[in-house]
């Protein structure tokens, strides 16, 4: 038990492709102790543990975390240790219940749990901060490319690279924070094989990644081209893709952040086209899932409106989106609907 | 032989459920003899004539009419007599190969035959004039219900309306111009079943058409979701149908057709919301058709751009369905693009 006790107690919530990874690094720096929450590929990583083709790793065949867990621990009701850092990198869809902060609240120690959101978007800490208000919570933007192609199959093919620092929360002193991320950062980096960087202020890598995802991968998800097709497609760069990231860039800029006009171009070029990639939104719309449309697409929206910078190539990419999700809700039942009535010919 | 001498002459090209409808209207009146262009529905119509159950005529099993033809004709190699009329209500997307005026050439007696558009959009008469400058182009703005079901099935159930009137050809005599439409009107009424109203000015119908077809097609056909569920769907009214169909009406304005601001809410609440009718294009995509989006957006764009209007809802709609277009384009191995490449991950 002796170096086992100085480990920190990580609890993962969603290990996809991100959060595998993300599990892989905190056990192999040998610092972090990691409780995997599994669902959907539970059973099959239970019997064969995970099989993890990486970039960063190699092959690591039947590899499991220290612990695996079917449901969200209850740390009070099964007596459990604290979690130190509950690192949450599961899709975050606040507009279909139950909410990311929901999810977790029983595995929360009040004033010691830090939570690590690795999702995408803006304003993702403030349900976070409205329901622990006295923990920590920390900013993960990962520019990872990692996939989950079967249940417990996953193929990392593009390296990983975490920025990471502390969300203001008011209530807590900002030392307090800068301690937790730093830590964190130094857990998730012991093993050597990625490059987790710390960051004071989280909204520029927030709003860069932005640039990507509200833009291209919206308009991925709507036409249906993944990220080689749409630079191919008739006009679709200028049309729709150069605008929308404009408006990111202005917003941002209204923010505080200045990216640079560079940014839309190196963004449009990120993946390589013969790669032919679907991003998140279109891969979830293909798999009949759930989009992370609020956070990448409506918060920002309103933070620029809340600016006075107008978006409006955004506004109607997110009105589409959001008809989207209407749609994927009520294909589960999610919804009701007047019943069909019959418009007979009449003769 | 001594009644069919008066009857007019009438090739009619496209006979799914809004041109055949339009084929029997003309024959029932005995005023016109129909050779129709069958393609997909050849065999069926030839071997079973069409079966039709319609608001208008009741239920015609095994109707034919007078002639049926495989593939365009060319009066001079067949030495036909020339066709007073050519009725066009085939889809019109003049970015696919061969263009609708392309297409009928073999079948114009210059200075003789009049074509009659029953299509959607807007400008989809200059192609016409600059291929067939002698010749009378109508415009038929059709307002029917009624689709063809299956090969020769046509279920007919909103009563059809058919705004008639000359495009102004300025090489033509506008005295000839309206004596073609106004008989051509009268053939088509004969019957007594249908209501062909005349228009001097065509401009009016087909903006006001335009509220539908650039705005509330549009939008279902990118989302999926047909004019019931539009109806149903988180805002998709406030956030797109509503602001796309005030950019159509400021552009009417501008061009000199004043719509009144309650054609925004009669077109939305236009089919009973418990019918759930996908609009055309909506269909198109679902069987993996073409989609008319160059006549029914994209020119009343360029026109409004014109006329000073900005219509940025409409052009984010509008760059969508040319992404979406080229996506059925490439599934039709129309387009080529670069191999796909592996991107393996390193170990």
């Amino acid at each position: 038990m002796g170096s086992q006790q100085k480990k920190s107690n990580v609890l993962l919530v969603g290990s996809g492709g991100v959060g595998t990874i993300a599990a892989v690094n905190l056990e192999v720096g040998g610092l972090a102790e990691v409780t995997a929450v599994l669902r959907s590929n539970h059973d099959a990583v239970v019997k064969n543990g995970f099989h993890i083709k990486s970039c960063d790793h190699g092959v690591l065949s039947g590899w499991r975390p220290s612990k695996i867990v079917k449901s969200i621990p209850d740390v009070q009701k099964e007596n459990l240790p604290p979690y130190d850092y509950i690192v949450m990198s599961t899709k975050n869809i606040p507009d279909v219940p139950p909410t990311a902060a929901d999810l977790i609240k029983s595995a929360i120690t009040p004033h010691h749990t830090t939570v690590v959101l690795i999702q995408n978007g803006l304003n993702i800490e403030k349900p976070f901060f409205a329901a622990f208000p006295n923990n920590a919570v920390l900013s993960g933007v990962s520019l990872i490319g990692s996939h989950e192609i079967s249940h417990g199959v996953i193929e990392h093919d593009d390296n990983d690279r975490l920025v990471l620092g502390p969300f203001r929360n008011p209530n807590l002193d900002a030392a307090y924070e800068e301690k937790v991320a730093k830590e964190f950062a130094r857990i998730y980096s012991a093993g050597g094989k990625t490059n987790c960087t710390y960051t004071a202020d989280v909204g520029f890598s927030r709003w860069k990644k932005l640039v990507y995802n509200a833009c291209l991968n919206s308009i991925c998800a709507i036409t249906g081209l993944d990220t080689g097709r749409i630079r191919l497609a008739d006009g679709a760069l200028d049309a729709l893709v150069r605008p929308a990231m404009e408006e990111i860039r202005a917003a941002a800029k209204k923010a505080g952040y200045d990216l640079p006009p560079e940014v839309v171009e190196a963004t449009i070029d990120m993946d390589p086209l013969t790669m032919y990639l679907p991003p998140s939104m279109l891969n979830d719309l293909r798999k009949g899932n759930f989009i992370e449309a609020e956070n990448i697409l409506g918060e920002p929206i309103r933070e620029a409106e809340a600016l006075g910078v107008p978006t409006p190539t955004l506004k109607v990419l997110y009105g589409l989106l959001k008809a989207i999700q209407w749609r994927t809700k009520e294909a589960r039942g999610m919804v009701e609907i007047p019943p069909k009535e019959d418009f007979v010919a009449q003769s």
